[in-house]
């Protein structure tokens, strides 16, 4: 798009101005906030970045600045004094309105959680085949605490409860907005937002600081044990429908494919949205490559463990011999909540063997949570074109000194 | 142990009344009712059997008297004249008695919901490697309609509901008792039972039939996505705890033991017990080694798909060129609830195709549920000595005739 000069005559302006302005008309994106320099970037505009493996696993709580950032859309500037959220039930001509003020009158609670991108670990099933998607390392995930007002008392506000019938899912909406003018908006269903023990929060606070712009201030739903892209930011506008949203974002995107789809033939919207998450594993430290010193006969492997749904993880395993002998990692941190209502992930290590004169050792591992769901063994068996959804064994091939 | 002919003389009785008594004081098992000879026995006393796989999948509602049954001891005879039911509380003195007039008097309710034992398809798993237990093929489990009273309706009569925070744990207690008199008894999580979604029933039917004295006659709990273990029949006592039932079943079986673990060495009490099931499948028709006819360069497979939890089978892969191209099962039969309130199996058809010639081919089954866990690729990576939880891709081996 070019300056419009008449409108922002650059003459009568100082640089810095000037830029901002030439920014502001020529990229939805010159608003948005700057991001911490450790971050991988994936994509600058929208900003989707995320920190490198092993440093995220260096905190049980991941620093809100390092903490993956996946934005569809340039980031919105909300201003807290005229910020409105909006509840409403479809068909029904009555809008509840509630400004941040509202909303911090309503009980606080606080919960702890791991957010994951679907596309999580994309980056190898980009290797066995090319998919479509950001690239994803293991690092699209993050654990954070989220305080905020419940979902279920703000939903009982306009008299919507678990004994509510007619209606069966919830609309978040955003207040991103893309060239077209559509608001980001997805749905989970009705039974996970008004179950009282599915600890969905409307969250002000993460990590006990305001929730930052890049994940969106001044109120992001957090829906624990869902897939990411349920997790709205700036919301604006929650609504109780009967059905599904009608989104791209639901429809089109966010679907877990068969390994055989063809791309051109497949009715996306027939297929189920991703919402809770199967269970996941990555190996952090040391990273896929790098040079690992043995010390009497072990090497250190550190990593996480997640599963959604609020499964708990149980267990993990790993192989320095192809499987032949399994390993059980000890947890590092993990929260003391019962499934199903065990929302963070765990953190681990393990001291695994390699032989005398092991050049090179490959290191799998694999987590199991408390519905004993297991990982996949391979990403050949579960590959799909969107590259969603990769939870195979986690493989690395280390380097060995002595 | 022998005849004692003191008290029985054999003499004086006919030979059918002397068969009985003689049975009544040498084996415990004397009275067990008799079963279908479809089923395939494993042990006789206890009894435990499984149908063929074939007959299995012809019907969604597994007919009463071919499904699998797997008891632990032997059957007891209760008499519902004086059958009484005790409802308690831990080191609370006042226990709550309901004889079976009293529980016919709560509300009626009917859940359809699959059972599964944690050794079904273990039989596979001793092939890689040699475990202990039962060697299950891939029919123990099955399909019913289960019609009783729930169980949050009846905890309520002790006050016991979602607000009670000071157990954690419900035991369910049989009326089968081992030689040394021990009843049969494991617990569940309170959690699951308190809630209403998670749709536990004290079941006096069974597909519309009182229940069966093999099924658990005169009330069995159902315990919806769980192990069937947890499943307890003959219900005696239902106790609201502190801690986690201590019995021999709950403590030393019904655990998942990690791949490597030493028999010998290793703390069963300290693993989590199994409760809630990982998502599973098998084909049910034709079976391994069968000789299959080719038509028009396909054959025809079905089966199974179920999830514990509740989670929904939203799709079932089958290959038959291991693993190169994936074809979509057809579901024959599916229940239109929504997880996680997915209580009952998904029966499935799928046409795939075979080469010209080919005179074998393998055929991989593997499902998906709706938190998209699926299924790990080999038994190698799960084998446990105990072979608990074989939810690896279902494979069998088929002769082709043109």
């Amino acid at each position: 798009m070019l300056l419009n000069e008449t409108i922002f005559p650059l003459g009568n302006v100082s640089e810095e101005v000037s830029k901002h302005a030439l920014a502001d008309m020529t990229d939805p994106y010159a608003h948005d906030p700057k991001r911490h320099k450790v971050l991988h970037v994936h994509t600058e505009k929208p900003f989707n970045g995320e920190p490198p493996a092993g440093l995220l696993i260096e905190q049980f709580y991941t620093p809100n600045d390092i903490f993956y950032v996946r934005n569809h859309l340039p980031v919105p500037e909300v201003d807290l004094e005229t910020y409105e959220l909006e509840v409403e039930i479809e068909n029904i001509d009555k809008i509840k309105k509630l400004n941040f003020a509202d909303i911090l009158k309503l009980p606080k609670y606080t919960v702890s959680a791991t957010l994951m991108c679907a596309g999580n670990r994309r980056s190898e099933m980009n290797k066995v085949k090319e998919v479509k998607g950001l690239n994803w390392g293991a690092s699209s995930i993050g654990n954070a605490t989220w305080t905020g007002v419940r979902l279920v008392d703000v939903l009982k506000l306009i008299g919507v409860d678990d004994n509510t019938k007619e209606y069966s899912h919830v609309h978040f909406e955003g207040l991103d907005r893309d060239t077209a003018s559509n608001l980001y908006t997805v749905s989970i269903p009705l039974s996970k937002a008004v179950n009282k023990d599915g600890d969905v929060l409307l969250a002000y606070e993460m990590n006990g600081q305001p929730i930052s712009r890049d994940h969106g201030f001044p109120i992001r739903v957090i829906v624990p044990g869902t897939v990411g892209a349920r997790n709205v930011k700036w919301l604006g506008r929650i609504l109780i429908a009967k059905d599904e949203c009608q989104s791209h974002w639901q429809q089109k995107d966010y679907k877990g494919v068969p390994p055989s789809a063809d791309p051109s033939r497949i009715n996306l919207s027939k297929l189920a949205s991703i919402q809770d998450l199967p269970v996941i594993s990555a190996i952090c430290k040391p990273s896929n490559e790098e040079v690992v010193k043995v010390e009497n006969g072990f090497i250190t492997v550190k990593g996480y463990a997640w599963s959604g749904g609020g499964r708990k993880i149980i267990r993990v395993d790993l192989t320095t011999d192809g499987g032949k002998e399994w390993h059980v990692a000890n947890f590092d941190h993990q929260i003391d909540h019962e499934s199903p209502r065990h929302w963070s992930w765990t953190l681990w290590t393990a001291k695994v063997p390699v032989s005398k004169g092991q050049k090179t050792v490959e290191v799998w591992a694999k987590a199991i949570d408390s519905s004993y769901n297991s990982q996949p063994d391979t990403i050949d068996n579960i590959w799909n074109y969107r590259g969603f959804l990769n939870n195979a064994f986690h493989r690395i091939r280390v380097n060995l000194t002595f």
